[in-house]
């Protein structure tokens, strides 16, 4: 799997994220790694790419980022529906083999302990930016992107090519309750040139 | 049209934006009006509703919004695609005709002078919660969502539903440079019942 997972580079990388993706955000502190999803992740700038995403005060996920400042969002594929609806309905509060139990891969690409997901199509390597009242307040974390990747079967050349990869490496999009949309066609709003 | 523009409520409204479409953000202050694009919006709270939604300092929108207090976020389906990349490519700033040229209709759900884009399938009306910090630093703004419509050909019973309504109808995902994917089939993480 690992041959082909290729770098992003930072100034594309807002592209991984740009069509709202539901994400698993995954990170590690002293020897815990946990995965959860989320449907609110939102690109925020392109240069330092910086990205939002809201992390519930209940979530151990939120307290191994602000133990560790370092966080991954990462773009599961149709592949991932059920684990992404899993570990998004599943607590590692009250459930500590919740990563087994619902078996989730890890990779770890940035060549530390940070816990990437294996079988996405994306990975965006986060800096939490401390921002204590967004996150007092609203829940909401705000993370500068230090680096990229992306599975090339379905994202290269600074493009996702949903429309050839095949219907399993869509991104899903959550609604309510379990209920998924997938990315469908592509549509350009550009006119043609030469036409 | 207006007959199937009902209303949505408010413990729902997020649902209108849990996948993550590119929307359109339409403000007014002082007789002035403007929509423009934005892939950078997403759902913040439950209860009440709020969002987010990034808005460049060069936008004429941010400085209605600032004036005003208020803004519209509303869902463009694929009907609305050009005009969509349109409104996000072309400023009021330099084209005072802006919103005429490019054929944008309006709507007054409110019922005052806060403007709607009609043919859209949702609207969340938002009142600007202030956060000078994050306006100033991140360009982010955060709004409460104090009412929410949607056209019930394709949001009803709390719930969207693209793939009976048609193609036309489907939210649209802007990756970049006027390149977009629609939304796509509908998938469901939740074991079947009695099967």
């Amino acid at each position: 799997m690992h041959e082909h997972i290729q770098p992003v580079a930072l100034e594309k990388a807002y592209r991984l994220l740009n069509h709202g993706p539901t994400v698993l955000v995954s990170s590690h502190h002293d020897g815990v790694d946990n995965v959860m999803a989320a449907a609110w992740a939102c690109a925020l700038d392109f240069a330092p790419p910086k990205l939002t995403v809201v992390l519930d005060k209940a979530t151990k996920t939120r307290e191994l980022i602000e133990k560790s400042g370092r966080f991954v969002i990462q773009v599961p594929t149709v592949k991932l529906l059920r684990l992404t609806h899993e570990v998004g309905t599943r607590s590692l509060a009250n459930e500590p083999s919740k990563l087994q139990d619902t078996g989730v891969e890890l990779l770890h690409l940035a060549g530390d302990t940070l816990p990437f997901v294996a079988g996405c199509s994306g990975w965006l390597e986060c800096r939490l930016v401390p921002e204590p009242h967004n996150q007092a307040t609203y829940d909401l974390f705000i993370g500068e992107v230090v680096a990229a990747w992306a599975d090339d079967r379905v994202f290269y050349d600074g493009h996702w090519h949903f429309e050839t990869a095949g219907r399993e490496w869509g991104s899903i999009h959550h609604i309510a309750g379990g209920h998924f949309y997938a990315i469908g066609e592509q549509m350009s709003a550009r006119p043609k040139r030469g036409g």
